[in-house]
């Protein structure tokens, strides 16, 4: 990469990051609709046709001979000599793209324990819809949480409410309903966020749009977060206090089951 | 640069820019400082020790042959796999110094003529104090002050006061008062405007350190921005109502002159 990407320097770009499950990306389509998303709300143009670049995906991953893993895709607004705005004329935009291995019983040996959550305030910028490369704040706040012995942290906006994690969307169960905030602007559309809505759908759960306090999450009878990384991933502390007796509740397993299930589908 | 180098992919790092003046670097003893306690406050360590990091910033200035224009460096947390919390172990944080020339006669045009700025909300995240590389909200405010056939973009916090530039400090001028914010967490501690602020004392000019709102900067005698990059620079318009019947004002006219001199012992 060039010192003057625009990534580097501005972190003027976006990112995407979707799992590997037996040699095949999940989710791609919308993978890809939110990539595009992000640069259309930047005015950055598409690297190539989406065509092209689904095809430099499976390439990328089939030459690294990944089977479960994860692929990542950076586009950024391309190389230009500093200066605030976009170059003009416009530059060609700078793609990334790598993929690695992760050996699958990791997943399911850390899910079968359940993770630990820390809470920070949320002092993040408002876009934060945009899944851009701009994470310093997601760091520190993830860094701060692996201090404290936690595997993630979630982010509390001014009114004591749950945003969502710092690379995860953030999720509690009380009484049978499934509460997870709405997807504005104040949290990303994760992708296995809305696949999580679907299979709940489907396996005739109950879901409440809405914020939740660190309080009320507190007081769950199970937690989870989402990510293409992580899956669906119990949650056992919020803060050093126990979830559900500190180990993973029925439906959280259930939902994992089911999401994997899917993936299946998804990737066949 | 390595692609998976933390600030490109987590915009985990932080800068500085340094004018060159007579082919000496200004006020680098600050810009040192102040590189220091972002990193500090970032927990990254210098990618070696000052005195070898002034000998780069000169060694390329020289080879570059540079007299008059900008010195930038910029230090990230280093090159690991990707994951958001810190490198464990800790890398060797990465460093890129450029050294670019501007001619002179360029910043003089620009004073005579005098800038206009627009306004736009700030939606930055909440420790703008560190300056780091995560300058898309800052490159998004320019882009839109340019394509209203502005120079620069003040952005205004939720209580309608100006912040800051999107990459300069903003000041106003009224019946002898030179009016700026307060160097709190809400802007970054400019290097040239702390030193007008030791320039106008010297000049026997009176301060008034407080945030003031768009309303009363449309209002005011004078106004201009300062940074290294552009020194003192007058603001001839604001959203487009003109300032000073829209040409630079006396005051702001010999803060620059007094700051050039400045520049010129600094450098000396």
């Amino acid at each position: 990469m060039h010192v003057e990407d625009r990534g580097y320097q501005f972190s003027d770009g976006v990112y995407e990051v979707c799992e590997i499950h037996q040699g095949r990306l999940v989710d791609e389509t919308r993978h890809l609709d939110r990539l595009e998303r992000s640069l259309r709300e930047l005015k950055i143009r598409m690297p190539m046709d989406r065509k092209a670049l689904s095809h430099v995906l499976r390439e990328v991953v089939r030459r690294n001979r990944v089977r479960h893993g994860l692929v990542y895709m950076q586009v950024t607004r391309g190389v230009s000599r500093r200066d605030h705005p976009f170059p003009s004329p416009e530059v060609q935009p700078a793609l990334v793209v790598t993929a690695k291995s992760i050996d699958p019983a990791k997943g399911v040996k850390m899910a079968e324990k359940g993770i630990a959550v820390t809470t920070a305030p949320d002092n993040r910028w408002e876009r934060v819809d945009i899944k851009t490369v701009g994470l310093l704040p997601n760091v520190l706040a993830r860094q701060d949480a692996q201090e404290k012995g936690a595997q993630e942290a979630w982010l509390v906006d001014a009114d004591g409410n749950v945003t969502e994690g710092s690379s995860t969307n953030a999720w509690i169960i009380k009484d049978g309903a499934l509460i997870t905030r709405h997807a504005d602007r104040g949290i990303l559309r994760g992708i296995t966020r809305t696949v999580v809505v679907e299979v709940l759908a489907a396996e005739g759960l109950r879901l409440e749009e809405r914020p939740f306090s660190v309080e009320e999450a507190k007081k769950a009878d199970e937690a989870f977060v989402t990510s293409a990384t992580k899956i669906v991933m119990p949650v056992v502390s919020i803060d050093g206090q126990a979830i559900g007796g500190g180990r993973p509740g029925p439906l959280v397993k259930r939902l994992r089951g089911a999401f994997r299930r899917h993936s299946e589908l998804a990737a066949a």
